[in-house]
């Protein structure tokens, strides 16, 4: 089997997770370069994973012609720049979500992409996750009917610094945390026409330094008439607490809640069990497989599943609901 | 023990039901009589249940003597007559829920109320359900410290006939489904300040001949910040699920699903069990909780868990996201 | 509807319990007369539910020409003599389980209610529970294809006192707690052939003084081959757990394992939900149902779906089982 | 990090998703040979995972000087050959459960591994496993008190090939499925005193021809006087279900059985999800954990938790198993 080579930007938390599953399980790719800011991380994760180049700035990498494709896991503030600069050099792209923070700049890179012809594809894991495919199986082949009503549920198990919340850098609590809810929905569901969010600092008094919330709500309406609600929190304390469900006509179909270790324990102090603890556990076969499908799209020249039109369409709903959010009223996402 | 003579007003289906509670499982009462507008109900059901005297018209049930209190399981819409009528003959009062269908209507009855200075205990029969009150308890506890989050979901088996469901005799599927979430997150949470609710007819096209919804979002600010989201559905077509979730700062409690019959069937075509199928086996025991605790409240004195304000409280909020779902604007309940 | 007078014999803790279903929640039955060795208690049984008599002997409660039926709740040891008495006078009768602990007393109470023609129904409450009941429905409708393998845990919250575990009262431990899960087995799979069981004092060194164990394994084969296991505890300290299972050729089905409450609490230290208590929680509606099936059966002249042939089966067994637990070997239940 | 290089003998099922584990999920291997009786069979392996070098014959393997350490998953007939082989050219093994098939041929093994002096570690990888690995930290931190019942069920989702169940080849099915509930009930319990198996044809009726059965139930009693039960099974037809229970004085510890999808279909059907199919899926890690454990105990010079000792405890119980169902008696162990 001939190898891709593969280029990696951005080698952060993320980054090196990507690095080992480039090395390890994703058998179609050859992880043959790396680039982060900080050079000695980069260094590191070239040395950990046998990756025979590493580089400082991007276009670097961008420029090496031994590369195929290109991977950027880079902070997110940085994904136009890089993604326009790999295009311009004609290299294929895998972006992870968020786009950007910026709708305008999602459109410029969108317009790039087209321009330059170049194949790309947005990274949304859960799409790649076994139960929220099955659970879109289960909904194209009519088990539940026809979708009436969506919720969506994202907890995480403890607050990140200060630092990594300042909207600057997070994009707000409704970007960082329900772009996957989001896309989750129009997956299942469809466009999203209104949203209206209601958000609040309830378990952690400091995020009010960085002008955050620590708990929100959406409401959606969809253009074809459907109903939808995610809820995002970041005092999942009990775990790493993923949850889907779509109520049909003919029943429902929830997705998402896992316990981590298959044990039960039953004292007088009732039946206890776990939950899993965070994303590395819970999505981490779901990142495989989404690389192992970038690669088989690049090679058997394939539509990707998820397109840049997704990565705006996410963005552009986690901005009117952010607007909404700051404005305490109802917006109609075709106006962002 | 000395038994309390009762009268029940309202021998209809729920009615029904409440004449068999009275009659076997609540032993401080004594079922002394029933009425009916129809006279052919009230007396099979008499007969059925071993009362001694049964009316048509309330006003000669408030009338007798004999009667010690009052219990009311009549259509929504003549509840104001019957309780002002029962408050100025002195008989205290039990009433279902919801009150009234309209405000106005409900603060005149407690004006009545007020005025005659009877015993009036409103029905909420949740707050009386083994989960919903373990719940209470846990949350009242500090188990999971502060409530961020309510989430509340109540799902009807199937779809009332449209002549039910006209908003004139059902005030719409807010009022009719919501108000039992609506209380219980009041319970749980605090007092509500805003409210946005979205709806559609997704599963009963014919729903349209009766200008209501079958499938209802409600997203809701708390008074002291906290958030709050109820969905209500007429197509939970599985089984009758009734949920409610609040996630707080150190954890989160679920209270509700049930399984109707503790056996697992496990073939090739997967794992199977049932949910529990309506209202009376979901809350049969609640219903019977909320007769004795109304009993033992009259005997003792004291005051009831659930006040005419409770009544009222709900009703302002369902009201609220009624015109909400209308206008299709965030209200503000104080509005109300 | 008429009424059936029911005199019951043994005001215990089971009786008290009997008499309280017999007087609320069985609506063809009449409690007309109860008795008790213990005067007080028959005195005090009477009184809180409106008893018309009360006996201290048996034999003067079988001589009273009122009653229909007689329904025996007293102790064990003197099943035989009551039952041949009550047989004698020609009442119909329903006698809890075990029948005896002896199997000659068994059988001569067979001879007697032969001679004598009358009515007897044996009871064994856990085949009217909902969902040992639905187990039997799905296993005769094929859904699990064959039945291969039967396996049945019974387990007490916690141990009773020594009093009640001499083997001179109890029975031993197999004949107290599995004489239900061998009648599970025998419906659910046919007549056992043999029988080998171990056992041990694990939990309660105390229980050495009384010659009797906490824990016992019985592992069975079916005259059809098929092959069975109940394992019986005194320390399921966490609830009252009770299961069967049965494995067939095209699937499993698993009856009995109940949450005591609809609730699930989620924090740092697990997710946390309880199990039934105790027997009156689990097997409540089973005893009611159970009454209601006995005087269903009288009032329309059927045959009861369980026999003493059925409570002499199982005390067979149960003393085929207690034996080879004695004398460590595999014996033949044919044998006893 | 130094790579250690591994042959691996035996390519069939079980020994390629070895060499797959090998070359993609443990970083410290290189697996630097494979034998197969088949040549094409080791050939495609070698090609497949780019291994350099590939034999016919295991003595081949063995003399390999370049080899480090030697994996044999080849057919358990011929494992004391190998092994034999192998620590005679003083490379450390590990072997795949069962040792053997034979008492006689273990014990040979472990006379040779003593004499040489070579590594030897045996192979049960649900050890491993996430779930009876934490249950044994639970039962090992006191969480359930003293243990005193063990529970064990092994069930295929299907029947192996006729020719496979040949006793010759398959040992019989208590050698060839209890061996794991064996080892899991020693290292939860203690060493097993007497056994008593029962066992039948009663799903596939042509498994007569090769005198084999397909259920199977042994009871257990060991030496601490604990008591123990497994039950197996080929018609599992619904899935992969491998459970363990651990009964002790303060509560129970359940492990074992798991979903494959995370997700909960609710229709008029009911509740349904699934289980997860069969052995790659359900011990996929734990042969990962088994593998990297092994290569770390011999970098380290550390003690491997399962020693030769181990394996043959294992076929003793089997051996005396089987000869319990043979024979229809009780046996000893310590006869075996």
């Amino acid at each position: 089997m001939k190898k891709i080579n593969v280029g990696l930007i951005g080698t952060g938390r993320l980054g090196s997770m990507y690095a080992e599953f480039l090395s390890t399980r994703v058998p179609g790719a050859n992880l043959a370069a790396v680039a982060d800011l900080i050079p000695e991380r980069a260094k590191t994760c070239a040395e950990k994973f046998d990756v025979p180049n590493w580089y400082t700035g991007h276009q670097d990498l961008n420029d090496d012609l031994s590369l195929d494709a290109v991977i950027v896991t880079a902070t997110t503030v940085n994904h136009r720049e890089i993604v326009v600069d790999a295009a311009e050099k004609g290299k294929p792209v895998f972006c992870e979500k968020p786009m950007t923070l910026d709708l305008a700049d999602a459109r410029e890179m969108k317009s790039v992409i087209e321009k330059t012809g170049i194949f790309y594809q947005q990274g949304y894991m859960r799409r790649f996750d076994k139960a929220f495919a099955a659970a879109k199986r289960e909904i194209d082949a009519g088990t539940i009917g026809t979708p009436c009503v969506f919720r969506g549920s994202s907890r995480d198990p403890y607050r990140p610094s200060l630092e990594y919340l300042t909207p600057e850098n997070s994009g707000g609590q409704i970007l960082d945390m329900a772009i996957h809810d989001i896309d989750i929905a129009r997956w299942y569901m469809g466009e999203v026409r209104s949203v209206y969010a209601v958000g609040g600092i309830l378990a952690y008094p400091e995020i009010a330094e960085v002008h955050d919330t620590d708990n929100v709500i959406m409401v959606m309406t969809f253009e074809n008439g459907r109903l939808g609600e995610i809820d995002i929190s970041r005092n999942g304390v009990y775990g790493y607490d993923i949850r889907a469900e779509v109520l049909g006509t003919e029943g429902t179909v929830q997705a998402g809640y896992l316990r981590d270790t298959a044990i039960n324990i039953m004292t007088k102090a009732g039946v206890t069990h776990d939950v899993v603890p965070y994303f590395p556990e819970r999505f981490g076969d779901a990142y495989v497989n989404q690389l192992n499908d970038f690669l088989e799209n690049l090679i058997h020249d394939k539509e990707p599943m998820i397109t840049i039109d997704d990565g705006i369409a996410g963005l552009q709903i986690a901005a009117a609901a952010t607007d909404s959010l700051h404005r305490n009223s109802i917006v109609l996402v075709a106006d962002y």
